[in-house]
Parts: structure tokens; C-alpha cells; sequence
């Protein structure tokens, strides 16, 4: 929720809605929910009676439907949106999903949250037979083998073409008839469902989105799973059974809302206990505990609460601060970086501070937080990380596909410290993130995937196996 | 030029450069005095030494261009362009041209004005073989079959391609070493080539556009013609030589700038010369000649020139309506359409007015502007139309495919003259029209496509036959 | 309407109702029509059971009143409104009328189309007294006179306070319970009355305004006169009786559309009937007659049906040019200005052209029109002009108050013509624009205000003395 | 600054700045970082070389300056700004600060904070002089004093001024050789003053907005003090001594950002004590302590460290909430007012929970956000108000000048808790609020306004007496 800052980017987020009239608004509340999951484009696709209408476009939910008619044109019953983070190429506007296909027969829209690790060999093979893509994102992939699926009927094609693809997703379709569901087979990607007071169902990426349109929640989506929502109710169904849970951590550490619970987690509840027990890792002699706004508050709180020290808003964040601010010349530059972030004087003046922040990816505003602090007055500031060092690129869904944007990955500890100007600088220990989050599969790491620190990737990385292996 | 009246759209105008610096801007400037031919969405493709950019929106070109990064960011020698009007479910982002196409290996971009009449047939065989179409639109079926075909160099597929395609098409291809244009094989629509004093080459739907970035023209693109631009020159080839030609009346009745030159003709004179002989056809006891602003302007002075009458300013047009004036309650909507069009009193008041109009196709608007001109005190009016009735829907390019939306196709001169309470109604002869424009090919109609008046259509219909045939 | 290119610009339009439902929506639509007379700021006041309400904005009417509740919040039974040119220093939201004064015990708002030529030294007076103006314009000097005139009923203070100021003036005040209007004793700003279908009343710059709401034009406003209408009906008054008519000659030869009637006078047939004068004054040996578009047409229509030369369309203006058009780098700033404007080559290459303009103010579009027409093939250019050369500054409400910006005050015939590179250039006489016109009233010049022509002002210059005697 | 909830608005933030390149850029950072004291209006004035540039309009700060022109144009190396909260009729942009006045030979431009007790008294005399007032605001009574004060010089007519004018104010005035400032007797409203790095002056509302610039804090501005800053550097005078400190206790409590430190006392701090006491005057058996984002969660971590309980984030704000948001129909609009604010279910199900907020106001909310815990799960709601019952109105700068609206004014606290469905509810006492601030001031309150809670108002109240007399 601080991407400003820390530019660490979830991919997008995903909700669908069967059942309910006004579909499109309980689809733009939901999305407007999980807009921190991606601000570059938005979309909407909703079902009338078998006609399937869209609009998307690039900006804020807000700015896509920046008047009542845009959204007020897309009448029916059922509902799939999506809020997308887009990386270089941004501004393309036929990567903004849902897209919707029309075939001369028929009408299909797909949101993807994810990423595919195997799309290129797919997208070479599949364009070898003439396909071709409509956008530069990997998302089609799945609409192109079901289209060439020899199967009989729609469901054994949709579960044929999923057993080919590899990677992280989370899929919502919008069908004629249905809404579908899929989830890859290490549940990378959050996915939960919900029901609303009149019946209908409800999925999203994050359970705030739920919350947002008062629906209940029933579950979340398990790995491998696909199914099937339509008038004549829920139907579950599998496409492997070959699974093992292995969520992405940085969900609970940086992505997802605090007020979202991700596998019966809540993540504010998560983020405290890792401050708790960073506290105890790695004690401090220190005056005030002070976090990052807003992704770090939690954590600073629980670090707060297991050390003993007092919590203080030493950071205070601008709240009206947007990208129609006008950027000064260069050497005024500087200036207005500073209109993000200030540092409380009156709170940090003559005070040992100890720092909290979620994590350190590229490292590029930890030395200027820390600058700040001093600025104000700070005469030690000690930087906690709520998780271990982040060495390892992300295939599954986050835009860090490159080790050289990772600062961990070649300095040392104390090379960081030094080039933050930090007093002393630590991280949380990867059983101590373990303990935090505190789920009870048994996969290696309790569940979640923690190759971010550690590397043990819990799958083939397919196409991307160059980009660990290069040399930098 | 005054489609917020007539409502009778072209689909679009194109813009071609390539070996220019600022191709970027040279094509937003060719689009801009295109704009008259679509303003539902603009877009642009520049191709950077091999590397295509695009960015493309819903709306008028300065409306999509809202900023100038976004045309700065296209940065390279070559490109094309794209204006667009959008029939029903015009908010299709994905419909707004020219799509660029992302292969693993290559990129595409392409440029299409016109229709295709085997589109759909087309499209169904290409989706029983797992093909994918990004739009509703028919236009890139042409690369679905480039992609497909087993020719064995990338000319001899566009050719092979092009030669299962039937139906009106002016298209625009940029590949990463070249621009590339086709016409079909009857010239349904205009493009002319011109060159830029660099030496560069321009390609444009209107001569018009070639004046707007200062080319000088070098000739018409020939009815089955495929030619290759790229750094090596300009190559000229055909992709069939069975070709005739038949380019589109309306162009020169009411679609192109009068200040452009079709096949050598000026639009402005040809209609001008419309005026004269209508004049000469039907002669009128009146004072005045008024013609509808602005389209019938060129014609309305040719019949005073041809009648001896004095031409006059009768009706005039607010030049600052936009689509942002606010729409009133119904009980006045009636003045919000007088914003459009007024009647100059002290002209009409007490006269015997001619009034001409370039074409009836709805005919919705003759009663309004027949009572404008009465209600400021005119005592006759006498409604010449400079072309014949049109009665037949267009397939090739023009969004009037229904017959029962024609007026002229299912009520008599003298009910049309009742309904638009006018006290004389009438048209200019097919011959009239032949010899205004004045082509000298040798085609039944002299290389014109006279099917709106007469349904004879110069190709077989495909997919289209149904829409004549059905009642109405 | 051509002051994009002309850059001479009339100070404002006003529209004023009473006694009507949606007075709101008719302000708008009068206004609207209205929009060339001032396209930088725009405003309304409606009275609601005597309370007053506000809004305005700089730019156009549609983007001022941008969603529909800006207008739907200004309720009630009569209103004011205003549009408007600004000069230097535009941007100064403070300018843009009406402006609405709020008393402890009172409100007032006052629409002003017009100059006052002792504005300084009233203010001055008025500052000595410790009055402070609300903005740069010497529109509000009026209220301060009222305010402080020792009269004891309203519509004395309002004529005494009349009789203070000297220059041009329409005014529409809009008080609790009345709309008064005024016109300074020259008449040199037009304004008529109407009325609507209801019984109500309405007042405007000109008629075309009453058109648009479909008022009924009642008759013109005479110098000197001070009317009140309200609920009793209309009440008129003068609040001088020492008046003659000198009308603005600008207004027919340039500012008015060509459909308002001005003094019985139709605007577009005073123009037509100027080129049929300078035709026969100044006859060509040519072969087609063209008009520099929008606002030359008429005039260039008169001048070929008076010299017997065909009228063609020999220049065309692009509708689509607006201010958010991308202003490129210097080296194709060229370029860009002629997106403005386009030669006809169809119509003008090899021809011998008359090019009829209908007035030169700062002469720096002809050199580029006369060059357009010659870059297009026009083998001459001859240039004329349908109103004598301007020479002297204006003072009575247009913003020219500086001879050295009038390029007739200090260059010859010759020296203008070899700057513009025309083949030669003549002007209407003054006899000619008097005959054109053709008012009948007693005065040197028929009614008209000719001093732009001859220095001839029909009122002393009070504070402007100084801007005619310096020496440039 | 979570005025979208609670309602309870600040007028206005004041920012000036002397002797510095870039004022316009400066004046605009210093007001971003104000923004949150006025959102519906901004403006700024500079002075270049004794020429004064001025603009402003509706909206926040980043939409008046939506483009760096309107920005750029305002050269110079002093300016004034101002961030306006417009009560009733908000959409007049006369209202909006800072105006500049022209006179014929001089210029003077006012930025005001705050709310005169006698502007309507002295508006009337004014009036009555035949002085005309541009705004209903009461900020430029001040100028018409001066204007018409019989004093020789102008310190001395400003002087002579202020000692006319009653209430709370914070001035800054640039004139063509000066920055003035001038605060009242009491020191309603905050006023600080910093030094540039290159030794330049600014002046701000808050101390963040020198921090923003990054500018030393000098001191904060005395009651009664008259500040002249120009190229001869600072010179302080006073325009009375009668002064006693009476600062707004509710800049403690709600405006102030809490990075600000008001007469040496960091806001947050202040804020956190609150907590700290109210949690020892009002322990509560219960789980966790939550917070109101976002102006309450320095008193809610207060209360955690006072009473030893877990302060947890149970309610989450929506950061990307603003007025673009679509409104929907009736029926749906609760789940709009949803996205403002989610409770964190997984945090507060199942507990106990202390809500701590800052102050209630109408109370309109309070209900409200009790539901949303008990919906989330919360078994008990304990409210706990870290200031003292609202129960009178403010009449030196906030918009609260109505006793009705008042809850606390007309409704027992048993009454209040029932109405907000609370478990318990309890608030702060006087003397709880003045330990946790800590002034060390004389007056009754140790220099705290605390009319709000205790009616003791440090002044007579003029025109507004009858406002508190009045039943209800």
C-alpha cells in the first residue's frame, strides 16, 4: 500500500460475482477495495442474460469510471473486474483486463491475477499454429490452448489447458452461463469465496473485497481447485490433485490489506506478530519504535508491544499526495520527495530510534527515510526488518523477475547498513516469519513460499531458469 | 463533416510515414485533418529501428493525445494511424485502431479503413482452427490469415491472404522493416501517396493529409495494388490483376474534405458541379440558395452559380457545440438541437428559398431544418438533393448496412416531401452525378460505386446478401 | 468567429431573463450562442425569489458549467449572464462576470459588454473615498456609484451614477426584485430585446441569443435608455436624453454572427453587400473569387456575385482545431499553424485568385494566407479588404488601445502589400462600408461608429486621450 | 483529516514566504503539506519586483494547479497562499483566498485564517460609507479599514486596523514591498515562522509546512503581533499589548497534522497523553484499543501504553476514497459509505474493544463505526473521546457555530450511548486536557481555548452572542 515508495508491485487483483443484481457496483466496490493491488488500469466485464459487455481502460478504478453511464451500460447479473499493476509498456492499453473475447458463437472474459512460468514456450508452440495474442501479457495463454482443446465439452477443455500452463494463477472466466474459478496448484495467489445476503456468490482476492460488498465468507480457493458458479448453484471440482500449499509470503508481509485474512490468517494480526517477535530476535537499546507508513505500522506495533518501548508516529505520511503533483525542476526534485514522507520532529528529536519497515527490496528509500530521521533530529536510528533479506526474484506473480534490482542479493549486511547511514540494521529470521504467520500445512515452510529468502522455489522455474542463473 | 446531423459515418481515415524524424507528430498532424473521417477513437504505431510503440484511446485525436508524453513516447522514422468512428458498442477499447500485435518474434501493427463482406465467414473457419480475434471488428482477420498461410516469405503470404479477403479495404501494415499498403481490388476507398521534401513517404486516406504535413503528392494507390515502403524505397507490386475500378460516390458527395483531390478530382469542385447540373436538372422559381452547412456548401454555391439565384448564408452553425453541452430535460431538448443549426432571419424572412443538402439518408433531419428555415419566415422551401436517392445499404466501409433505416428505400419522393413538409422535393440524376464528378473510367459508371442509388453492386455480397434481402 | 487566426477580440456577450422557468437553462442556451463574443471566461446569476445565486469560470461556457448540477443549482425565474474575452492578465478568475455582490442587506449582479474611457479617474476618486475594486476590470465602477449616490430610490442612484461615466456600455443588473438594463448614449454596443412564448422576457448582445431560446425579437435598445422589467411587467425609462447613434461598424464587418440582426440591419447580408461595394469599387481581373473562412465568406459571396467572378471554396478551416491541439517543437510550429487553415489546391492551382478578408487589424495571418494560396498553385493573389484600413485604436470595448499593434497606422498600402506578398490590395471606402450597411440615422456616418477608420470619435477619450497622442 | 467522517473543518491554511527563488514552487509545497486544513479552494499571489501575480480556483491544490503552466506564470521571489474550507455556498470562487486587489496604483493581496466576531457590525458601517465588499467572507473587512483609516503610513493604518476587529485571525499580507503578518490578541489561530537555508522568511499555519520547505523553525507568532519581512529583513512590532494566550485547544486534539508542534508541543505527543490520561481517568476492562484512522491513532496508542492493553489496528481507511467516487443508488449507498472505512474482523471478532476517538462532534458517525465493529464480531464496543463533551460553538475559525448541531449540546452522555449502540461511553476531563498539552501559560487554562466543552469564551462575542443565546 506504499508502492510510492517501496515500487514493489503485486501484479492486480480479481473479483467476480454471480447472482445479484447490480453486479456492476458490487463489482466496482469490490475492486475499489482491492485497488492497492494495482493502479495502472481496471476493468469491468458483467453478464446480461447471456450477453456479455465490458469497459476498461488505463488509471484508478475511479478514473476508468469516471462517469455513472460508464458503469451504468454494464447491466446483468454476474460480474468479473480487475485492477491491474502494469510493468514497462504500461501504458498499453490491451493489457487492461478483463479482456472479453467475442467469437462468431460466443463470449468469454478472463481476469487473471499471476504469473505464468512457461508462457513464452506456450505462446511460441501455440503461435507456430497461427494463434495470436492481444497482448503482450501472459494472461490469453489459458483461452488460446482451451480453444484448442480436443475435448468434448467446456470444463474437460478448461482442465486440460490448466494441466499445460505452469506458474501462479488465479483465474476468474466469465462464461454465457458461468462464473469459473481456478486456483494453480500451490495456491500462490490468494483467492476467496463469499456469499451475499441474497445468495448469490462472491470471489476476490483478498477477503476485504468480501467485507466491501457484505458478503459472508464461506472458504478459500485450494489449490488445484476449479469451480464452477452458476443458477444452478456452486460446483467443485478439481484440476490436479498433484498439490501443495504454498502461498506467497510477501501477501502477509507487504501485499494485502491488514483487514484481509488470507488462509483464516488475519494480516494486521501476522505483520504484529512479526514486529513481536523481531523484538525478541533482534532487541534494541532504543528510545521510540517508529514504522513505515502505512505497510510497516503493524509490524512497528508489535515490535513496540515485545520490546517494551514506546510506538510513535515518528513518519507521517501525505496523504493527499498524488501523480498530478507537479515535479519541479531537478534541484527542486528532492523537495518534493519529501511532501511523501515526513519525519516528526517533535517526536524524534534527541531520541534512539529504532526503525521499522516490512522488507528491503531495492533498498533505494531506506536511506532516505533514515536521512529524514536524522534530519529531524534522530540520534540513532536502527532499521528492523519485519522478514528475512529478499535475494530471490518472484515468478509467480510479482514484478521483481531480475536479481540485480535486489539489494540483498549482493550486498552484505553491513554494506547495506552503511549505505542506509543506519546505526545498526537486522531482519527478521525466516522460522521467526514461519512463527508469525503461523499456518499449520506441512510443506517445508508450514505452507507458505518463502523463496523470496531462501530460493527453494517450489516448483521448475521453466522459462524463467535464465534469470536466476545469470552472473551480476 | 457534419455527422452530429446526417449521422452517416465513415469508418475510418489512415496515415502512413515511414523515413521521417518525427513520424510521431507528422502522423498526429495527417490524422488531425482526418479527423472529419471518425471520432470515436485515435491511435498511433511508430516503429523505433525495428521496435514498435503504440498508444491509442476512445475519443477525438486530441482528446487521446491529452498530453504530450504520450505522443512523445512513440518515438521512431515510421508509423501509422488511426481514426475511427464506432458503430454499436463503440466503447470497445479493443476496437480503437491500430492494434499492435506482440509475437514472440515479431511485431505487427495495421491500419484498416473499410469493410470486409466475408468477414464472419472468415472468422468461423479461423476459430474452428483455435483461432483468437482481439475485436469485434473485422479487420484483423487479414493477419489471421497471414499468419496462417504456408507461402514461404512474408509478401507471398500478405498476397495469398489478400486474396481470400472480398469486400472494400484500404490497409496499413507496419512491420519492423516496413510500411506496407494494399487496396482491394476495386478501390472502394481512396488512398494516395505522397512524399515528404526529406524524401520520405506518406500514405493517407485524403490528399488533404498529404497537404497537412507539406508532402507533395505523387498518385492514387491503384485497385488491386500491394506495395512495400522501407529503407531500400518504394517497392510496387499488385496482389491480383483482375481489378476495377469503382471508388465509393459518397466520398465525393459528402465523406472527404473538399480541399482533397480523389483520383484527380477536387472534392470541393466535383460538388460544386453537382450544384450546377441539379440546377440545370431542376430548376426552381426562387429568390435564394441556402445549402446545409457545412457539407452542402460546395454544392449550394454551384446551384446558385448554375441558377443564376443569389447564394446565401440562410442557416449557420454553432461552431462551439461539443458533445459536453448539457443535455436539458426532454421538454427541451428541442432548443438544445436549434443550438446546432440556426436560421439567419433577416436572410430567409419573406423569401422563396432553394435549399440544398449534399444527400438524404435518414432523412430525420430535413423536417427540423425545413421548419428552421419556415419558422424564420421563409414562404417556400424547395429541398434539392445534389445526389440521386439512396436507397441501397453500403458494405464496403460505410456504417449504413440496413435498408430500413433508408428513407428513400421504402417512401415515394412526394411522401418524403410531405414528411419533411417541404414544397419541393428533388434529386439529381444518376448521370447528373457521373458527369459532376467526371472519372473516365470505363466501368458502367465511369469507375464509380453507385450502389446506394441503383444496388448495383460492383462484387458478390457473401455475407451480406441477407441484409438486402430480407423485407422490411 | 475566426479569432484564432484574427486575434481581435470583442470584450463579451451578456444575455439577461425574466419572468421564465429554467431561467438557468436559458442563459445557457443564450449564452451559448453567444460564445463567439467571448471565450475565456463565462458566468450566470439567477434570482430565486430574490435571493441571488452564483457561479462562473474561466474558459468556455461547456467546460465553466461542466456537469449538469453547476447549472442545475442556480434556480430560479430570471437571470444574467455573461462571456467573455479577456485581455492580459486573463487568467484572473476575478474578472470573469457577472459578478454577484453580496450586502448585509442586499445583493446585486451586473453582466457589462462595453469600455469605459473615464474608468481611471472614477476609480481613482472612488479610492480617495476608500472604495476597493474587486477586479482589474472597470466593470464594477457602476455599483460604487450607486452605492454611494445620495438619491433616495434605486433607479435614481442608477441614473445619477449613469451620468458619472463616459465610454460604451450595455449592462444588465440583476437585483432582488428586477433586471435593468442600460445602454450608454452612443449605442456602440448592440442590445436587444425579446420575448419568450410565455410572456417573459429576454435581453441579449444579439438577436441571434433570442433566437436560440426562441424568444421573439421585440425591438433594439436605443441610446440613453435605462428599462426595467419585473414582475409588473416592462418598464422604460432613459436615464439621458442627449444620445446619438454611433453603433460599433466592427460588429457588422467582424464580430456579430451572421445571423443576428443589428438595427434591422441582417449581419451577413451588411457583409454580403460590403464585397458587392468593394467589387465594384475595386474590380480584379481574376478567375475565382475566395473568403478567408469563417468570417470573410459573406463578404467574398458578395464580391463574386458583384463582379460576376465564380465564388469558390479556395481555403478551408479545420473544425476540429482546438487548444489542447499539441503545440510541437519550433521547427514544426509552422506545421502546426496550418492544421488552422488549408489552401484548396483542387480549386486554386493555376488560378488567378481574389482572396477577400474582411479586415486587416495586426496583419500577421495574410502574409501566411496569401503564401498557403501561392504554396498551393495560385498564380496571383489579389488581396481585399471589406472595410477601410484600420488605423486608429478602439475605446468603446474592443482590445485594441495601441496604434503601434495597427499595422494601417504606420505602413502604407504598398508597404502592407509587399509584406503580405499579394499581387496587390485595395479596401472598401468608407462611403462603401456606409452604403453597405445602410442605417439611416441622422449622424455624420449614418449611425455608425467609423473612428477605427478615420479618428473620427464620437465622444471625448477622457483617460485614453494619451493612447492616441503618443508617438509610436 | 478525516474530515470526510466526522465533518468538522478547519477555514483555512495560510502560507508566506521572502526572499527566495522559486516562492511559487515553495508557496505550492507549502500549502500541499496544509492541504488538510482546507480542501475546497487554493490560491496563490507573488511578487516580483513589486509586481503581484495571482491565481486561484475551486479544488484542492493539485487540481487549481493542474498544469505547471499556471504555476510557472507566478514568478517571483515572495508569495502568500492559502487552502480554503468553504462552508455554505462553497462554490463561490470569490470566496476563495488569497485575493489580490488592483488599485490604480497599488496592490495588495490577503490571506486570512480564522473568523472575525464583529465583520457583520463592521461590514454594516462600511456599507454604509458606500464601501462594496467582492466576498461573503469576512477576510477583507481588514483592507477596508485600511483604506479608509486617516493614518499617515501604513503600518500605522494597519495598526489602527486590527485594533477594530474582533475574534480570531491570522493574517498575511503581501504588498509590493512587504510580507506583513499579523495574529490576534488571543492566539486563536497557530503561526509560525522558519528561515530558508539561503535566509529567507517563511511563515505558515502549521510548522510541517516549513518543515515541507525545509525551512528552521524560528519561533511561533505572539498574540498581538504585527511582523513586517522585507529586503531589509524582520522587523516585529505589535498592534496591542493587551493580549493574553488563548490558543484553539481543538488544533491540539483534531486539525493539526501531527507532525506540527504548536507553541513547542509536538501534536502527536499531546495527542498520545491524551490517550495515556484518559485511559487512567477511564479504564476500561476490555481486549484491545482501536483506534479512528486516521486522526485518533496517536490518543488510541496513548490509551494502549496507559492502560497496558494491545493497541490493534481494527479499522482501515481507505486511502484511494475521494469525490470521484461513483454514487450509487439509494438503496446501495451504505455499502458506499462502507469504503470508506472497514473494520479488521479477524482483529476485533471476539473482543472486547476500547474505540478511542478523538472527539464527537455531531455524533453522526459514531453510530455508525460501532456497527461495523459489532458486525465485525467485536462483543463489546467501549467508546472512549480523548477530549472533554463538544457542547458550544466556535467563533474564531471553525465552521461550528450552531449549538444544534452540537449531540453533546442537547443530549445526556447516556443518551449519546445509547444512541451510538456503545457498550460504555466515557470522555477526557478539562484538566485532563490541559496536563496532557502542557502549556504553561497563566490564563484559567494554562493559554488553552477550551470554550468548546466549558462555554468560557476569552472574548465577548459580539455578533455572534446571539448565536449562543438562542433556544434549541
Amino acid at each position: 500500500m506504499f508502492n510510492e515508495v517501496k515500487s514493489l508491485n503485486e501484479e492486480c487483483g480479481v473479483f467476480g460475482v454471480w447472482g445479484a443484481e447490480n453486479a456492476n457496483y458490487l463489482t466496482y466496490l469490490g475492486l475499489h477495495s482491492l485497488q492497492h493491488r494495482g493502479q495502472e488500469g481496471a476493468g469491468i466485464v458483467t453478464n446480461d442474460h447471456g450477453k456479455l459487455n465490458s469497459y476498461r481502460n488505463l488509471g484508478l478504478l475511479t478514473q476508468v469510471f469516471y462517469k455513472p453511464s460508464l458503469l451504468n451500460s454494464l447491466t446483468g447479473n454476474a460480474g468479473v473486474g480487475h485492477v491491474r499493476y502494469s510493468t514497462a509498456g504500461g501504458n498499453r492499453i490491451e493489457n487492461v483486463q478483463p479482456p472479453l473475447f467475442d467469437f462468431t458463437d460466443d463470449q468469454f472474459a478472463l481476469a487473471h491475477n499471476g504469473n505464468l512460468t512457461n508462457a513464452d514456450t506456450l505462446k511460441k508452440d501455440l503461435e507456430q499454429k497461427g494463434d495470436i495474442f492481444k497482448s503482450s501479457s501472459d494472461s490469453e495463454v489459458l483461452l488460446h490452448l482451451i480453444r484448442h482443446s480436443k475435448q468434448a465439452i467446456q470444463i474437460d477443455k478448461i482442465k486440460e489447458s490448466l494441466q499445460q500452463i505452469k506458474g501462479g494463477f488465479a483465474y476468474l472466466m466469465l462464461t454465457k452461463d458461468s462464473l469459473i474459478l481456478a486456483l494453480d496448484s500451490h495456491g500462490f495467489r490468494p483467492l476467496s469465496i463469499g456469499q451475499l445476503p441474497n445468495g448469490g456468490y462472491v470471489v476476490a482476492s483478498e477477503t476485504c473485497a468480501l467485507d466491501a460488498v457484505e458478503a459472508k465468507f464461506i472458504r478459500d480457493v485450494n489449490p488445484g481447485e476449479l469451480t464452477i458458479i452458476n443458477d444452478q448453484g456452486i460446483h467443485v471440482d478439481t484440476w490436479t490433485d498433484d498439490t501443495t500449499m504454498a502461498i506467497c509470503s510477501m501477501e502477509y508481509i507487504y501485499f494485502a490489506r491488514p483487514d484481509s485474512n488470507i488462509l483464516g490468517v488475519n494480516v494486521h494480526t501476522a505483520r504484529k506478530q512479526m514486529g513481536k517477535i523481531l523484538a525478541r530476535e533482534q532487541p534494541t537499546d532504543a528510545d521510540i519504535v517508529v514504522g513505515v507508513p502505512n505497510s510497516s505500522l503493524s509490524a512497528a506495533s508489535g515490535y513496540a508491544e515485545g520490546s517494551g518501548l514506546p510506538y510513535e508516529m515518528g513518519l507521517i505520511k501525505n496523504q493527499y499526495m498524488g501523480r498530478e503533483f507537479i515535479q519541479p525542476s531537478q534541484e527542486l526534485r528532492e523537495k518534493a520527495v519529501r511532501q511523501k514522507l515526513a519525519a516528526v520532529k517533535g517526536v524524534v528529536d534527541g531520541k534512539k530510534v529504532v526503525l521499522v519497515d516490512d522488507s528491503i527490496v531495492r533498498g533505494t528509500t531506506c536511506a532516505f527515510i533514515v536521512k529524514l530521521l536524522k534530519d529531524a533530529g534522530a540520534i540513532e536510528v536502527h532499521l528492523r526488518i519485519a522478514s528475512p533479506p529478499f535475494k530471490y526474484p518472484s515468478f509467480y506473480g510479482i514484478d521483481i523477475q531480475d536479481r540485480k534490482e535486489l539489494i540483498a542479493a549482493h550486498k552484505s549486511k553491513e554494506e547495506m547498513r552503511q549505505q542506509f547511514g543506519a546505526d545498526s540494521l537486522e531482519f527478521l529470521s525466516e522460522t521467526g516469519l514461519i512463527d508469525a504467520i503461523g499456518l499449520k500445512y506441512d510443506f517445508p515452510y508450514n505452507g507458505l513460499d518463502l523463496s523470496y529468502f531462501n530460493g527453494d522455489y517450489p516448483t521448475p522455474l521453466y522459462d524463467y531458469e535464465k534469470n536466476l542463473s545469470q552472473d551480476f
